[in-house]
């Protein structure tokens, strides 16, 4: 839910007048992505997305997302593409925010996962990948292995005890565990790294559609498909269901081949993965007001998925060969 | 700010199943509104608005409004239509919610209000009472001079004193007032009683839309007039201006002339909308949770403009000769 900034109809107007893209028929303000200010823009010439980007974003940030979305877009990738004003520049500014104006893209993101959904992600996640691995603005993972314990920290043991008992030395361990043996060295470049199904639309059951770029940055691959492991390949019960993900690496196997390395790491990279979102979970649980609009995710839903990662011994428990 | 319920692809494809509009395209839930959840629906034919009801509306009262948007854009007055379904009806059921189509008005509500706005505002508000003059259903205004004193009580004289000093007892005697002079037998019908700017659309300079008939009810006309007086014709620092208001009279006159019953009930039918929107105003501000999303409307805005209107003599001092 997020509509941060209120933008007048005349700072609308002015702002796309600025572009070819016709006269503003209306812009409403819409409930898609949590950092920014969207609005769904219609002119007579077509549907836009306007994005107005809050404090949570650094603008130092925003060429890279824009020039990776447009970078993937130009190779057929279904993800927004900026359009450039006349004056040739794609990322403005509008009530002393920086702003742009994406593509639209038709579909629905899935609230019912089914493995056919994993097929798709598993395909359009490679062909980002081979897409994106030309792309030369670098961007660190700024929410990798060694932010995680200055998080937790931020969390702090009282209060993340008080969500689970004996919660913070189970983390805690497993951040040393992590850190002793997260991976270097593997294939490497543009990862989306937040591409959870809210992200994903869908249509006649064909992926239509990627969106929200803005955790993307230069990663390995194999850890953008542990994120995407945790957040399609399990039920609503907390139950791992191998069928989505074999039928999910099997469809991204088929576009880019794994190394041997990148199969070794599969399972610290979900691990991993499951980490960073249960920290950044904990600590919006713990840190957002209570009757805020914003209900924020329950972080147990992710201890679950970390212990069943840190049972598995090989790439093939999550389905591949 | 309102996307109370979350709906999913598939519900909402199902949903849209049943209608002769074509095939969803997207289905996003917009800022407009706040008592109804509400979403922007493209489909291959067209852009609608899909609305889902609440609880705070009373689906008794749902024929009256999706009939008398109906009755209204028939006669070329620019509101919502609701969509009928192939079974023929427009008001149907979506996650346990009733729910109905309406067609989508292009438009963007203003933020500024000049008196070109008010205009506009008096000519279409004058078209939307004749228009509505034979819609046939009743509905009794709920929040009209009867319900006034209940909403005070549930504030309560502490709160309401500690909003500021004093405060009690001005709304008590107003109300004492309103309770022995409110005017009847006036011209009546349809009326919006809710016609703020961010319910009516304007393009180039011309209003191309009024929407979110929810408060809508039979009543006086005079008394929609006493609310668009104080939703369009006071400026940001409290003053009345006479221009905005003079433009808007003129225009309503021109297609609908006033009874003198009528001119000489206007100062005490807009002291009583202002205390209407003062009151409901209050009570939102002291029952809304700190850290919600949506932010109270500051009630003293209305204590100022019942003050005007308290001084106000004759129907001249709203520009009318």
């Amino acid at each position: 839910m997020a509509v941060y900034t209120d933008v007048s109809d005349e700072d609308v107007s002015k702002f796309v007048a600025a572009y070819d893209i016709g006269d503003v028929l209306s812009c409403k303000g819409i409930a898609e992505g949590v950092e920014n200010t969207n609005f769904m823009l219609t002119t007579d010439l077509g549907a836009y997305i306007l994005t107005l980007y809050e404090k949570r974003v650094d603008p130092a940030d925003l060429p890279f997302f824009l020039g990776l979305m447009e970078h993937l877009a130009k190779r057929g990738i279904p993800c927004p593409t900026p359009v450039h004003a006349s004056d040739g520049e794609a990322l403005r500014s509008l009530c002393d925010r920086p702003a742009a104006i994406v593509t639209f893209l038709p579909g629905l993101w899935p609230k019912r996962i089914t493995s056919d959904h994993c097929r798709e992600v598993g395909e359009h996640l490679a062909r980002m990948h081979m897409s994106g691995s030309d792309f030369d603005i670098p961007r660190p993972n700024s929410l990798s292995v060694d932010s995680w314990r200055p998080l937790l920290e931020s969390s702090g043991r009282i209060e993340t005890d008080g969500v689970s008992a004996g919660l913070y030395d189970v983390l805690s361990d497993e951040l040393m565990y992590l850190e002793s043996h997260w991976p270097a060295g593997l294939p490497s470049g543009a990862i989306h790294a937040d591409l959870f199904p809210d992200n994903v639309f869908f249509r006649d059951g064909h992926l239509s559609g990627m969106i929200d770029f803005y955790f993307a940055c230069s990663d390995a691959f194999a850890y953008d498909i542990g994120i995407c492991l945790n957040a399609w390949c399990f039920e609503p019960d907390g139950s791992f269901n191998i069928t989505k993900a074999r039928r999910m690496l099997a469809t991204y196997r088929i576009e880019r081949g794994f190394t041997q390395e990148e199969l070794d790491a599969l399972p610290i990279l979900a691990r991993g993965a499951a980490l960073r979102f249960l920290l950044t979970r904990l600590y919006d649980w713990l840190n957002t007001p209570e009757g805020a609009y914003v209900v924020p995710k329950d972080p147990m839903e992710y201890v679950r998925k970390l212990r069943f990662h840190q049972s598995v011994k090989s790439a093939g428990e999550y389905g591949l060969d």
